[in-house]
């Protein structure tokens, strides 16, 4: 049971925005511009970094849902998003992704685990600092909704199928349309 | 040296937006009704949650410059700030206040670390689901922030008279106005 009195039946962050709609709009234009805004890293390619580091922070409901995003933009099933979570190194993913992905994981455990090594070895792959800032970002960015969604401790159904429902408008619509109420 | 290339001169996050200017606004908005908006927490409360989760973060930048915020705020002196940050328990804050900061040293962990009992205790001290909610998010954010900033190796003055310089035209004008070049 959620540790604040949120409306029934809105999963993760949508009970979390109908009980603060404040927050909406900011978070929106931010999500906008850091997932689907003009970058040479691919939108399934940012939903897999926030996937990732979601996994690693253990929280179920943006796993499962950014995992869903992920698996329509890239096409792919549910099979490669688990890969890529559990040993990125061998999943058929560019060298490129997998050094930034190497980024995401040490700034998952703190800012200060990113190395010059890792940062050159990413460039040598072909990553541009854009890349890499957005990489950062993202990861940071994940640790924060990762916290926000567990720390007052959500409702995140199970079935994976609540999480693909949807899907396709969700990310054809943008994050600028995201409605906590659908 | 940072991991990008970034503005000389810019230290912390304010070369992260002069590098990313179009992340500006919405994190501008998002700081702006959650560190500022109407909230029975005072400014100078949520400057110290912030403070106090960058310290549990290593993140020297936010540390000292929300801090300078919370000292201003709150009219007092670092020696206040540095007793909240090193042991809050015997601090000379409220009581529900070392609830909420229990409840973000828990966020700042993990959101699952954060415990019914906690949660319990803060309101039994007289905190609303509003301030549990926002303590949460305010815990998180500067997850994101604190490993936004480190986790891109910025620039972070050691003297603390850099991050006191202009708080006081920072903290009036508030997150909306805040400008990466001033």
């Amino acid at each position: 049971m959620p540790h604040i009195a949120l409306s029934e039946g809105l999963a993760g962050i949508r009970g979390l925005l109908a009980f603060r709609p404040e927050m909406t709009n900011p978070l929106r234009g931010f999500m906008e511009i850091l997932m689907r805004g003009d970058n040479s890293l691919t939108k399934g390619e940012r939903e897999l970094i926030a996937t990732y580091v979601s996994h690693l922070n253990d929280c179920f409901f943006c796993q499962s849902s950014h995992g869903a995003t992920a698996e329509y933009y890239l096409q792919c099933d549910i099979g490669f998003i688990e890969r890529v979570k559990t040993n990125y190194e061998s999943a058929e993913i560019s060298e490129k992704l997998k050094a930034l992905l190497a980024i995401a994981e040490s700034v998952q455990r703190g800012g200060k685990h990113v190395t010059d090594e890792q940062v050159q070895k990413a460039r040598e792959l072909g990553a541009t600092d854009y890349e890499i800032h957005d990489t950062v970002l993202i990861a940071a960015a994940f640790c924060m909704f990762n916290r926000y969604v567990d720390g007052l401790d959500t409702w995140a159904p199970d079935d994976l199928e609540f999480y693909r429902k949807g899907v396709k408008e969700r990310a054809e619509g943008g994050y600028t349309n995201y409605d906590p109420y659908r």
